[in-house]
């Protein structure tokens, strides 16, 4: 329960900082991150163009990069701003979509973990494994592996997540069924959550601007990736008990899971929130 | 009723093989198109670099084409994934959004058709005029020439639609309010469907969506096309009849129309359907 | 009484005459913008390719000009439009996103500012007294200056907002917690609306698309901008009444605006109107 309150207590924090949030994103799902940041208690700014990629990221509270829909162009202002970034102190998130599916999509997310100081990476597993170095099944931008707790995958995943975490001394979130987070020495899974969340696009990249949000706001990294991930997988949960399923599906869902992420607040992340410190 | 078991068995298909669809698409309708490609069973990918196209194509079942928000960039990795495609007899479909517009939209739809052999062409009458060379009127990306039942507009819609098809060995596939799906010898038209629907953007990109997502399962290509637009057509009836009128309109439609694509099913289309085989 | 009238009578010219607005705007709120335009009774268009912005915008009723994700290849098609739109006649309004949070923002727009006629621009009090010349704070996009009835701010910014008008023979709109139009001889201040409209990406820029959509069939350009702003506060109303606070939040919100704009009427335009013409 102890990790619930401290969770709680982020949510606080960026509700009252309003941490601008600065996105270089995909153009998919790209209208549901400026959404969840602002849901959340964030502000969402969304600016790619390498002339002033600079001078944005240098007003923001963090960064998020994700390559969903990455180009030779805005890759280049992924690498700027993240170098500022990193001169600056402010918090970087990766979300390297679709990393493993081309070999483009896995240099690009190499690059980045080259030059850039990442303060969170959250992805897949197939994601993960890619960047990690191991074999991997991916499907486009989904993952081809999949997490389970019963699994003997698990066990796996949470090894490379830790291992990976300490090798590149930054925060890793793999998100599937159940959720890992580890930042190499200490390692959470979440189990809040719904299998129907995979039928909405985004609900990753949405993940990724709730975490990159906390991390504006909190200083404790693991606890902001912590505290993304629990706060998506509560939104999904309300989201889908509230879905009458006769006639709505993941339309409505969507909207929902907003909705809930709006609504969002200590008392619910503290009486539904799943995390299991596994040490 | 036969045709209509057909196409409820094509809607199976997709939902057992789960297709990767590989989209360029427009970044007005792109979050519409991903989410309706999930709801009816598919899986979108949206990738749109020159340096990963190749590479992303090669794994997809299908690759839509979408020229809504077409520009230089994007229209070479068009070529190129719709060239690697070909190679590997991946079926292609274009729309065609605006042709007739703009001549640089008619000129890259055109090259296109050129470079690359399409499985399916979906547009609106006044695109679809405009490729096969007859004059039209449009305005902007929308039809200014209106297919109606009656009108004698109909029946040379049906004409150019099948002379068109023979001549490109393509299926041709003209949406409004009736909609008329031809491969040159046999030709459908649909008749569900209803009017405020062209109220909302992106019902004709996410119908190229779902009929993409059928390309991707099923074998018979007349038959993928036919599917789409029966059940785009069908959504759209349900969404409708699920409106309280005297305060909802075209948001809570939108958002209706991928939950009835997510609850589509057999039934419903056996029962639904208003197909009618021309010859 | 009598304004609230002439409104009215602008939202049965919009859709009486269905003027195509074409838009180069940014990729955040593109689905929106287009979604509201269709709602407000016109007939979007999307297009920022250097080569047929030219002839697109030659097609359209007026031209939206947007820079919220501005890039070195979309500002060309900007000038290129507006030059042309001006040309013609056709009314071109800007959306000058987040000037003065960095220098390429604010330099973009008062590039576009010194090359093209504007009849409507429409920012938040920061981006408007960014432009005009004097101190502001910026959030990212968003305004660190807040207007407020009862504050010495308001009688601010209606001086700088008249001042600028003249000095540029423009129509002036700035949106806040009171909303200013002025053409710098007549101003008008707007009290409809709702705070939480903040808290849902892309207001500002659907109510630029709903100027843009009046300014397409109206001659008056104080009263299409006026119109816009009117119809945006009270769909923002309506839908905030519906809304079920205990678990309804910005997600249903925003699909609520889009709604009340579709089902928006002259009477209740004349009914819920709260403008004030402040000479």
């Amino acid at each position: 329960m102890e990790i619930n309150k401290i969770v709680s207590e982020s949510l606080s924090a960026v509700r009252e900082k309003n941490p601008l949030v600065h996105h270089i994103t995909n153009y998919v799902t790209v209208n549901d991150c400026a959404n969840i940041t602002l849901a959340i208690g964030g502000s969402p700014v969304m600016a790619d163009d390498i002339n002033e990629v600079y001078d944005m990221v240098s007003l923001a509270s963090s960064f998020v990069i994700n390559i969903g829909t990455l180009n030779s162009r805005t890759v280049e202002a992924m690498i700027k701003g993240g170098k500022r970034a990193n001169e600056l102190n402010i918090p970087v998130i990766l979300d390297p979509v679709g990393a493993g599916a081309t070999p483009y999509r896995t240099e690009v997310a190499k690059r980045i973990l080259e030059e850039i100081r990442i303060s969170v990476i959250r992805g897949n597993l197939s994601e993960i494994k890619t960047l990690y170095g191991v074999k991997t099944k991916t499907k486009g931008v989904d993952s081809g592996d999949v997490i389970d707790e019963n699994a003997d995958e698990f066990t796996k995943a949470k090894k490379i997540s830790k291992d990976f975490a300490k090798k590149l001394n930054t925060v890793v979130v793999i998100t599937g069924a159940v959720d890992i987070i580890t930042d190499g020495n200490n390692l959470y899974s979440v189990y809040n959550g719904q299998k129907i969340m995979s039928k909405i696009t985004g609900t990753g990249c949405m993940c990724t601007s709730l975490i990159g949000s906390y991390l504006g706001a909190t200083e404790n990294v693991l606890v902001a990736a912590l505290s993304g991930i629990v706060s998506m997988g509560i939104a999904g949960e309300i989201a889908c008990e509230n879905l009458d399923k006769s006639n709505e599906g993941t339309g409505t869902l969507k909207v929902r899971i907003i909705d809930a992420i709006f609504n969002l607040n200590e008392k619910v992340i503290i009486d539904r929130g799943k995390i299991m410190n596994e040490g």
